[in-house]
């Protein structure tokens, strides 16, 4: 079954791991420097201040049925894969639109014409963190007794708004879909999973009747840097115990770290955030160089420093040159579609995937760390294959997901003030049945599915746009999608 | 740590499976014949035409967090577990009262004391399939290269609350906290888990504002049938592949088969449905002992009978025997307690344990039919250790569970008119904030987490009910508390 095949003996297969990528993001965006302007707020406190250059969002005609139905298809064509071939699906999401039946189910229709309902697994959700949480399933399933062969499909999709105020500007929405199996040319390595799960109100959704969730920004920033050291704590010991670790620096011993980003800046502050890690628990002589002037700091206990600008400051000016190399390259998606929540750290990865030539990505470890406010927190290694073969797995990986930059050029732009009348437009009609959607569908790119109509019952209808326009005489042209 | 231990070699634990149970019910019920009358339906509609004796429900004081800590906590005392040795902790639910928190978060307040935050899994959610979903999971993770020797713990609970008319009645309310590892006495069979998934809009909770469903109760019972159908197909295969098929009829083939139960009578219709299903496939002659007088539906096609009448009186007729001996014992919860949704199964599986002396449960192949409309559904098989030895873990995790019968008999019984007053009160007050919660506390189990306020910003505090109450000079008395 594609190259798949369940081991004869007891155990687990080998190189289990990433497969295949395929993003999805609106086909509009906001742009963030009009929108500090509409918001009459000081120039460049959305651009600069936070890191964000557009936001992509959505009219009525898209909703996380549909975000997920466009993905997943996508992933399908692109790489020929047969409805047949998944054993596994699961949804991380926290765009709930049903308390009950999950996108999972609706997934399902994708797989009717097939005949294959055999497909475990439902929706997981904690704030961002679905995704992860999917992602672990998958590859334990293909590494337990209960695989049967099969590719396991993981699907992370979010729609983020906020109300109006200062937070709406870190909104975002998109689907990333990943397929899991063995002989993967992303792999995860073996153990270094490292995990920090704790009960908190830094963001929530308790108000069931609103898309827009109850914030607590200084609060989830702590929780989010306060996980980040509890998961380096874990994970370095991991990969000591793995034999990775050859520096005694974390920073030293990958090639990218990628993170959730609810703006680009609280990245930043992250890897500034792992230089101090790693400076409090190494004072070797060996490691001084790129602590030059930071030694003022070495007394400081973790817990005292989150919101200590001082230290902040000298961290972030210190570890500037490995964010700039280690980190940044992942920021396309977060800075020019905004905050998917459960696909950004996925966004993550597929943006430093497509920012630099291949030869420069193959071979490579990258560190991800996954937080979804509540909350729930994982860092964890993946190695990339240094197979570069016309053929290799890493080849149609990265080809596949190549086009997500032409994509994003292609996004119309919108005004603040039409984004803001969409905005309340959902707000007034996202839970409503019978409902039918008013949103243009025109702009939409070829190949997404988008939302028909609401019945009485609040079933659901979607339809699909062409993924090749009906072309006229003469013209040949074919769309490649949206990526 | 507590008898696991990681294997050295790569590969799968032996024998993992459960290694013990906990339920928890509400300390009040009403009395279905007493809701007949109050309902002014005919004599017998729900406790003969339904086989539903009791309902329990939660007043405002109970919530899906509160039941969830009360089963943990209970499930953590009764089995001596130190918190530490937690690895996996996921939730199976479909009582939603925050979009993005995960009930798995709430109950990591559990854990803080020990320290452990390293403790994967958060929520999974497809109607009632969700604590099978987490099971699997909970298995998958044993199995695979993550998993770090440490227990895994699955809970699945919800509040099930339908709105007046003749729905209300399938109510019913429940937590299950089930403790998965190696070594176990009740063994999941490798290989045998047949799932059957698929888009429809059978029950859902599309009404954020709402704790109550959308149902089309026929649709409901034809995809609940027909994914029974498709699930008896795929295990049957599996258990002839795993050489455990050793009658062509798969009733013969175990000694319990457990359902999820939205009413009692459902679950009787579907041992009549695996004969239909055993009767179809194998006319041989060696099974025509108890297929007598059925001859004349040989012909028949499964799709065309879910509601013809003829086929279901004479199949009910000739399982009936079956039924009374490998089904029925597995409905006193279900009977007693009504749906509990996500536990249902599971608390099927409970009542089995305790209807019949150990020796004769020892041994035992259960197979169990788990549905979640939208749909999920699968059905698998377990096998229970014979290992009888006063210190087997069999023995362990039954007398934990024995108190069950004693705990449904001191339940409070609560008048219809009460009952009736108390849904609204849930109506008006389940998403308010702020809100101070009004039942009463005193008739609750000792041991149960209630719910104490809701904040301004919809933050819950919980508190609760000691499990040991304090005792009178003189009196040394110590309740068990609920089981």
């Amino acid at each position: 079954m594609s190259g798949l095949r369940k081991e004869e003996n007891q155990g687990w297969p080998n190189n289990v791991g990433i497969l295949a990528l395929e993003v999805y993001f609106p086909s509009q965006y906001v742009d963030q420097s009009e929108l500090e302007e509409f918001d009459s707020v000081s120039k460049g406190k959305y651009t600069i201040g936070l890191g964000q250059d557009k936001m992509g969002f959505c009219s009525d005609r898209e909703d996380i049925n549909s975000l997920c139905l466009t993905v997943v298809q996508r992933l399908m064509e692109k790489n020929n894969i047969d409805y047949t071939n998944i054993g596994r699906l699961e949804v991380g999401t926290e765009t709930i639109i049903d308390k009950s039946k999950s996108v999972k189910t609706v997934l399902m229709q994708l797989f009717e014409k097939s005949g294959n309902t055999c497909i475990e697994g439902i929706d997981t959700t904690n704030a961002c963190f679905g995704g992860t949480a999917a992602l672990f399933n998958a590859v334990n399933w293909v590494e337990s007794s209960s695989w049967d062969g099969r590719y396991a499909l993981v699907v992370a999709g979010d729609i983020a708004v906020y109300a109006t105020g200062n937070a709406r500007c870190t909104g975002g929405a998109g689907a990333i879909a990943i397929l899991i199996g063995p002989q993967a040319p992303i792999v995860f390595d073996r153990g270094c999973r490292a995990t920090h799960m704790q009960h908190v109100y830094d963001f929530y959704k308790p108000n069931m009747e609103s898309e827009y969730p109850v914030v607590d920004g200084k609060l989830s920033i702590q929780c989010y840097l306060h996980a980040l050291d509890k998961c380096y704590d874990r994970l370095t010991q991991q990969l000591q115990t793995a034999g990775i670790m050859t520096s005694p620096r974390l920073l030293d011993n990958a090639d990218a770290f990628i993170f959730h980003s609810p703006y680009c800046k609280l990245v930043q502050k992250s890897v500034a955030r792992l230089m101090l890690n790693d400076f409090l628990r190494h004072p070797g002589s060996n490691c001084t160089d790129s602590y030059n002037g930071l030694e003022t700091f070495r007394g400081v206990k973790l817990e005292d420093t989150y919101f200590n600008k001082e230290i902040e400051t000298a961290f972030m000016t210190a570890s500037k040159p490995v964010f700039t190399q280690k980190t940044k390259p992942s920021l396309l998606l977060a800075n020019q579609v905004g905050n998917m929540y459960t696909p950004s750290v996925y966004g993550g990865l597929v943006s430093f995937l497509i920012s630099r030539p291949i030869q420069e990505i193959a071979g490579c470890r990258c560190v991800l760390f996954s937080y979804g406010s509540g909350l729930a927190s994982a860092l964890y290694s993946l190695r990339i294959t240094d197979d570069l073969s016309p053929l290799s797995s890493l080849t149609r990986l990265v080809k596949n997901i190549s086009d997500v930059k032409s994509c994003l050029d292609r996004r119309k732009k919108v005004s603040p003030k039409d984004f803001d009348a969409l905005m309340k437009l959902r707000e007034q009609t996202h839970h409503k049945a019978p409902y039918s959607p008013v949103g243009d569908t025109d702009s939409l790119f070829p190949g997404t599915w988008y939302l028909m109509s609401v019945d009485e019952k609040f079933r659901r209808q979607y339809d699909r746009k062409p993924l090749h326009p009906p072309t006229e005489a003469g013209d040949n042209g074919v769309d490649s999608g949206a990526s």
